[in-house]
């Protein structure tokens, strides 16, 4: 089941610098992961934005929340979800 | 180049029915069509709503203002273009 | 796989009364049908509006897309659909 | 009487650990007594975000003012109430 | 237990004018009685503009919505409900 | 002559609570002395906020400026200023 | 007594030309004469839009709004009021 | 002296085709008459929406006025202006 | 030629007393030259805010930016800037 | 390919002076370097606002965001980017 998914992400100025690279390195790697495994289908930034627009397919809502919210990011997004289903125009 | 579109159908309720269904099909075959060239790549329904969330690829904004002014739903379209780049996390 | 839908219903002031009164009986009967089988599990009024709250209980977002498309007043409603899980703190 | 109350959940980052862990203890003691009481009758999670949407069964909006203000984590709350009533098709 | 209701008029043009102004008689008559009941404690214009702000004292949400529903200009009025209590500061 | 007041209250959360004791004390003083001369007519609190209606009457719009620039806790608040006048329909 | 007043004017294409006319000439006339008396102190027109800011010097709430209520074009504005007060930098 | 325009158009489906067909027309005149002169020194299409963004040199908001309002399709835009000036880094 | 500005102003909480005290000053000398000299035509302050309404009449929108950007509290203001040109209806 | 990308600055009031002034410093040569090699096309202040509305010339949207997430002043930037194409009137 799809998902559309917006993040937004502000991290804080005051942040210790190598925390910022650790979170930072943490959620690429988590978010690779989950590319492998087939459930985050699509990642895309958005031109002149620290913002991302990205497609989950999940077994349920509540799979994607778990996801979600052990972002290593989590604390510094403001995340917005849609759910999808299949177009009738689609091949 | 990828971009990110969002459309909200609202079809006249006195749009005569005939009118509408050919308005449909046609929209449906413009669609498809595009779908084969690789131009649309994806579209998804927004549960809920006679909305889709599409993402194209195409060469230029340009090419891409054009296949969006001749939707044959065009005139009854609320569209919101948001550009696309490669994220750094992507596989 | 819990939502949450909020439906805001505008019936157009021109609707013959009779259409209007067969769209609100077969309204009224597809809602309570989806209740008897447990799929939309709650449905609260707004105080003050033309309007609704409801959850629904359904096994995939295709499927509850299919039901309210399906709704006979969906012509004349804006909806908002949010994905729920389990609150942690839920008994 | 009923009514729907949204809680957007903002914890400020430099809140120390252990008044954070006890202030979530706390809400957590606090909702589910509510639930034990038949007061706080449905919580649940928004898919993404750090919030819930609930529904209280109260005797007057006076107790819902009550039971709101004194959430532990009222302070870093935003809340929304909406007063809502029996819906003439649920059964 | 005490509401404030602010309520929006906006009556189509193409109204009848004899329908409109039974309507709009009806509607005085419908608000004086609700006053001399002591159900609808206060209404005042607000400067400029075709709405009012009013304070409701019910015995139950469901009271008001009934109320409200009723309003013989309902289906012209935009309505918003805000469920208020006692001030702490309030003689 | 009569004016609808809504007061959202952020005081922060690094006040000194000692000098926040004594601003909330003040408020209330100065409320409660603006209600004894009639000027303060009425104030509510909000359901699940820390907010307030209040209606006030004042001789001038300057008059209301004074009371509420003077307010002991202005400075943490959010304000907005309806202007009100008799409804036709009350008694 | 000043309040700022801005008017966003829309007369519907379909109201008779000879009526939109008169409306026009008899809301010139209205204004014309509410400038002599001093009570309409200022009218500027917005560039780019049919929309006028104003301020008008008024013993009371009450008698702007006859004032606004009473605009031979008020059926076709959205009118939003602001009070105002002599600043204290001004000479 | 530049100013930034953003206008959004929509003609009513019910023109006649005709009319319709004029005013765009003269609307292209008068657009390129002062672009010849001048005046309407940018225009570009938004892509996706029956928009433009344009900027005008203009000696005068009085005159940026005259322009706009006298737009044949003026009456089927929502149009909205924004000062600009020079900016320091600018070559 | 004239503009309608508005201003809103927060001053933090943690600027010294001292420097706070030296910028309102300043703002309120630069505020009264101008209006001296004839450029800001019109100040008022809105009922109940920390805001201005102001009319400025400026030989271009280069000089407005210029009164605007020296503004000694301008670090601490939001600024909307709206042209005006007369009303057909002004006497 | 044309964009229009309006840029809101908001430096943070306890970024160092000297930190400030290297950085302003360096964005102004970015731009200006941009404007020479014909990326930057239009560059101007809004009037009242630390803003500036651009319009860029680039080969893709991909190209548009390593611009401007290399904007020295990036992360103190809310930018909104919107896709541009010929508009059929422009001369």
């Amino acid at each position: 089941m799809l998902f559309h998914v917006t993040m937004d992400v502000a991290i804080p100025r005051d942040l210790a610098p190598e925390v910022r690279a650790d979170l930072v390195a943490r959620e690429r790697a988590y978010c690779q992961d989950l590319q492998k495994q087939g459930t985050w289908v699509h990642i895309w930034r958005v031109v002149g934005r620290y913002s991302n627009v990205s497609v989950f397919d999940v077994g349920s809502s509540d799979e994607l929340h778990d996801i979600l919210w052990n972002l290593p990011l989590f604390p510094f997004m403001t995340i917005a979800v849609t759910a999808l289903c299949p177009h009738p125009s689609a091949l």
